[in-house]
């Protein structure tokens, strides 16, 4: 029998590709999203693309307890893949309430929920950024924790929480996929990132500047011990990452995986700023005008995964590289260059 | 013009102590409470021993923002002294989502409900626990903080998002009031400590065995390094914190003191268990039978607090000692021995 995923922000960047993997792999999709930040129609897509009529779908909040009775009641669910959630960092610096209700607070909610409904798999979207600003790199699963700003804080509170929750009840299953730096789209240009207002993430910045629509990109520091001096991330094509999401249900699965798993998604490989830059240009075939200018505050100089541990336990690794992220970002920027408007 | 003050766990033990203290001072008090492990008639003798008729009570949870709406709403509240919360450590173990839901999301939808209404000063009941293991005694502010089971990480994740509050609007004065272990009675005889079910905490359950419901204490570990190998713990009167409280809301009110107020709520003398266990004898003038058992996971040998902050900022210490804090448990225990029932 299909198995039934619940996917909460299931209309957002990464929710829509992994809904599409989902689909692909055999798993029923049920997605519930407020699209605070998504769009509908980038669910009409996904299920354009996944070849199916259409997704089912509830428009709602993770904090509302009666819609999630509803949801678990209505369908048979297995297991969530957790996505939903604030992920503007400074936005969170100005607004931290906002960020412990709804990541937090809605989180606890879930889970209470999945308890009531005797559902106890849960894949969640972690985060590179609860290393905080680790020491060496490549980093490893088993580095220190901590948190620079509310919306890591956030992420490390909740990864806190389910380790609190699977100690307590070890039947739970519970993922936490560390993600890296999520680029990209899904190749067929119909969905991507689509971020509102000034994109906070560097990739679909440089998009808007190649596309016409910012005159340059600001480089925050040119002055970081790195190959040029700009920082360093591990970006990762986001249809990766959406099957690497699915690589996890199928380990819980198989069984064969510890019931608290914990591991990066990354590609293990850095590249700098301007190294995005040259490939993005190179990919459009368009000029993207830069200033190098202050670096800023809690940025660090270096971040990329050690990717052994998933490719152990999941059997999983990115297969993307530079240049399918770049030409796929500007095969959707270009073709869609208001988005889902 | 006397200001209001939200007392939110006002009927419990701390939290009805604090409110004839807070009447004694000169505040209005507005009392909230779900009563979970409560009762109303604490407030009704509070009130008596306060000498006013009653004192405004709203049933009801941190988790009714609609409530916490409709309170700020019918009274000028001016700070919120927030206890309520879930306490007991096993408990959180086994339950964590419910200290979760209850410790950490309630108070952010306090919080948020006062961000709303323009309410900008509380004051926290936070407690020795976010210390964690502490590698030396006495314990001062600035010492690194963490958590070794659910409820103290409910109370160190709460600080942490008070912190993030005050940095993204320092209008906000925010106490961070951290207990020792609080013992002892009012001096009346009329309120104390009336924990549901089996005491998780020495003094009631000393005070228990003293009065014949119990048959024997069971002391954990008698192998600890302290002057007599068992546990070494700083317990304060509950009065004695009931002040700070009141002290705390005069040192924002003269406005003299660091928005983010940390500090420890202790005496700085450290009793082992045997020491309580004496001097509850002597004061009770009855037998208390004890058992030297196995340590118990997660103890630490020796925590007692440095209390010179408190001092310099709070103009507060500590003027209760341990006959005070046994007379005044065993007064109440011997005139209430089914608490308020």
């Amino acid at each position: 029998m299909t198995k039934h995923i619940l996917v909460t922000g299931g209309a957002g960047y990464i929710g829509s590709h992994t809904c599409i993997e989902l689909l692909a792999a055999g798993f029923q999709v049920v997605v519930l999203d407020n699209l605070c930040n998504s769009s509908p129609e980038a669910l009409r897509r996904a299920a354009a693309l996944a070849g199916v009529e259409s997704i089912p779908f509830f428009e709602g909040d993770i904090l509302d307890a009666t819609l999630l009775g509803r949801i678990f009641n209505e369908y048979p669910i297995d297991s969530v893949i957790h996505f939903a959630g604030l992920k503007a960092v400074g936005e969170s610096v100005e607004k931290p309430l906002a960020y412990y209700d709804n990541n937090v607070a809605g989180t606890v909610t879930l889970l209470q929920a999945m308890q009531q409904h005797g559902v106890k798999n849960i894949v969640f979207s972690s985060s590179a950024t609860v290393y905080g600003d680790p020491h060496t790199t490549p980093i490893q699963e088993d580095f220190p924790l901590s948190a620079t700003n509310p919306y890591g804080r956030s992420k490390l509170m909740i990864e806190e929480i389910l380790g609190d929750l699977y100690k307590a009840d070890p039947e739970w299953k519970i993922g936490l996929l560390r993600y890296f730096n999520p680029v990209g789209a899904h190749r067929s240009g119909q969905i991507g990132e689509d971020p509102q207002g000034v994109p906070n993430n560097l990739m679909p910045y440089i998009a808007r500047v190649a596309v016409g629509q910012y005159e340059h990109l600001s480089v925050f520091g040119g002055d970081y011990p790195t190959h040029d001096g700009t920082g360093v991330r591990d970006y990762i094509h986001v249809v990766d990452l959406a099957k690497g999401h699915v690589k996890a249900l199928e380990a819980f699965q198989r069984g064969d995986v510890p019931n608290l798993l914990i591991v990066n998604l990354g590609t293990g490989q850095g590249y700098s700023v301007l190294d995005m830059v040259k490939a993005f240009s190179a990919a459009s075939e368009r000029e993207v005008p830069y200033r190098i200018v202050a670096r800023r505050a809690g940025d660090i100089a270096s971040c990329y995964a050690d990717p052994a541990l998933a490719e152990q336990l999941l059997h999983w690794k990115a297969e993307k590289n530079l240049v399918d992220m770049c030409r796929d970002t500007w095969h959707w920027q270009s073709t869609n260059p208001r988005g889902y408007h």
